[in-house]
């Protein structure tokens, strides 16, 4: 008996991953996020992504990138020096991180551009999703996004930041625009939003769109914890707190056409940039009037100490991430009398398509009255 | 007797490799373009770069830098899994692109930096200049450099360039500015001049000095040849001069306070853009009145057929490039009676720190009259 039910286990088993690898349609394509030229690694319409590494005396090559848990995506060598593999799974949609391990080594893939985030340049690879219209580069006018190096005597240095101006901002004339700070998250820098998050082609297609108010967006880098490179433990916000508010917000207000006042300044920030949002927008209710959580955290009631001068919150995450606890929150928000949103992107856990999705929802709240 | 020279020789050998081995001062220091945190790559006061890699379970890992012609460093492998190498010799001044092999596959050093190279991104670093200054990080007023996305009907897509406004360019009201187009060379990007060539900070620096007059820089990519990807055998300059002259020219002129006439407008381009910059002002001296080659080639005077709008010509090289050839052409220039002038590079060859010093004598020289 006890024979017959592991026979049958067995069986199963076959039967499924059978039917899975039959599953696995043979349409892939180069990721988007591929150097030029580079046909790997690749994308199937199902999500799955497969991978080709030159390293002919290799011993063993293999991908952070597959199903969760289970130790990435081991390639196996051909004879003509090239290591290949799938995914075993589909993966969700939109952009990962991920890096290679070759005969113990990390390394990246050559195939395709690296991102900032886990504090080092990462490979990426995007999964198209369903939706991406939103964030597509289209035939449309197309703001700028500009590199700024702003002085930071709290820091003893000049320090960057990347400006976004909407379509339109050049031409006219003395006209001044709100601001939205906004954040990356743990072990990301100032390039996440537009590298990883595509901001300003977001910003720019719901302009297109008459969605969204046009508003400049100002990104910086948010670890100032100086001991130990990317040390959450270390972080402390008063740093990052005197740099974006002292220091960053002045040299925008004077540099760019800004409406530079409490009404017109929003802050937001995914994960870690969410905590930094949520902690700083709390000290200085005096100078945001908008606060954004994207998988971030939550506001309760009790954290709003004047809610005269609040005029938005808004709290997001994928739903695979506490999509009952934002939403909750904001529900205790509006039963106090405070105006609050949150959005649940589907079927997406802590990555950048929830916050691509939660910016498109954010950005035409944002300035609104 | 035979056996004696035999015994000489070797023990001359061995002399000189133990005074070289001696000689290598053991002042290391991380170089300039590591990742955030990396110790490794270093480079000492002499000019010699070492490295550090870790792959626990490679047969073989080196470094295509090196001394010329020897096939790169050649790493040793540790009893930690680590391999570590020094160059065989101190390396030019200066930036430098490299990669690892290992096991065969060519890698990027996870260490340091990527910069657009060879159609693709490669390993960075960076051997401290003696006039290192010039191209440094001050506390001066910082000008801004904006990504823009261009509307291309000839190339059916928006393309990127990047436009250097210098300081003071937002607060200085309805003041309108030169423009030099900046090429890069071939292999790289729009992205190589900031990225690699520092050309923000050179321009940053000058002016706060009062050396070079406030102008735009823009600069874009410049191997619009779509056949195989950065074939220099299948490159045609039309393509290009569509792009510059009837997309881009007139996008700059209508976003940004340009001084939007052919006395106000330079090209200058490095390598292949160089190349570039002498076949686009001499198709179209109507619409560039500075022309520049940095190790791009010569103009002859026969080159020249009305020299009435021509303001100046520039031409450079490193000193282990072609130097008695730029400033033959530029005396030939000058005895027909054209405004030339000729700049070489101490003891640098075909690589990014004659472009840099190259444009730090190039651009006091522009927009004077």
């Amino acid at each position: 008996m006890k024979n017959k039910i592991v026979m049958l286990c067995v069986a199963i088993s076959l039967a499924i991953s059978l039917a899975s690898a039959q599953d696995v349609k043979e349409d892939f394509k180069p990721s988007v996020l591929n150097q030029p030229g580079q046909m790997y690694p690749q994308v199937n319409s199902q999500g799955y992504a497969r991978f080709k590494i030159v390293a002919p005396n290799a011993q063993a090559v293999s991908v952070s990138l597959g199903l969760g848990g289970r130790g990435g995506t081991v390639l196996k060598k051909s004879d003509d020096g090239t290591w290949m593999g799938t995914t075993e799974g589909p993966m969700d949609e939109g952009f990962h991180y991920y890096h290679l391990t070759v005969d113990g080594g990390t390394f990246n893939d050559p195939g395709t551009l690296n991102f900032f985030g886990s504090c080092r340049w990462e490979s990426g690879i995007e999964i198209p999703a369903s939706d991406k219209d939103f964030y597509a580069l289209k035939d449309v006018p197309h703001g700028h996004v500009s590199q700024v190096l702003f002085p930071s005597k709290s820091t003893n240095t000049s320090r960057r930041a990347f400006v976004y101006t909407p379509p339109g901002y050049e031409a006219s004339g003395n006209k001044r625009y709100p601001v939205l700070y906004l954040q990356h998250g743990w072990g990301e820098d100032e390039t996440a939003w537009t590298n990883q998050g595509f901001a300003h082609l977001i910003m720019d297609n719901l302009i297109a769109e008459g969605k969204a108010k046009p508003f400049i967006i100002v990104m910086t880098y948010g670890m100032t914890n100086d001991t130990k490179w990317g040390r959450i433990g270390d972080f402390k916000i008063e740093n990052f707190q005197t740099v974006l508010i002292d220091e960053l917000i002045p040299y925008v207000d004077t540099h760019f056409r800004t409406l530079a006042n409490q009404p017109n300044r929003a802050m937001a920030g995914l994960s870690m940039g969410g905590m930094e949002t949520k902690m700083i927008t709390l000290a200085r209710p005096d100078v945001f009037s908008h606060y954004a959580l994207l998988s971030g955290g939550t506001y309760a009631p009790t954290d709003i100490k004047d809610k005269s001068k609040l005029k938005l919150v808004f709290m997001s995450c994928g739903s695979r991430e506490n999509p009952d606890k934002v939403k909750q929150s904001a529900d205790e928000l509006k039963a106090a009398g405070i105006n609050a949103a949150s959005y649940v992107s589907n079927n997406t856990a802590h990555e950048f398509l929830t916050w691509r999705r939660s910016l498109r929802e954010l950005a035409p709240l944002l300035f609104q009255k």
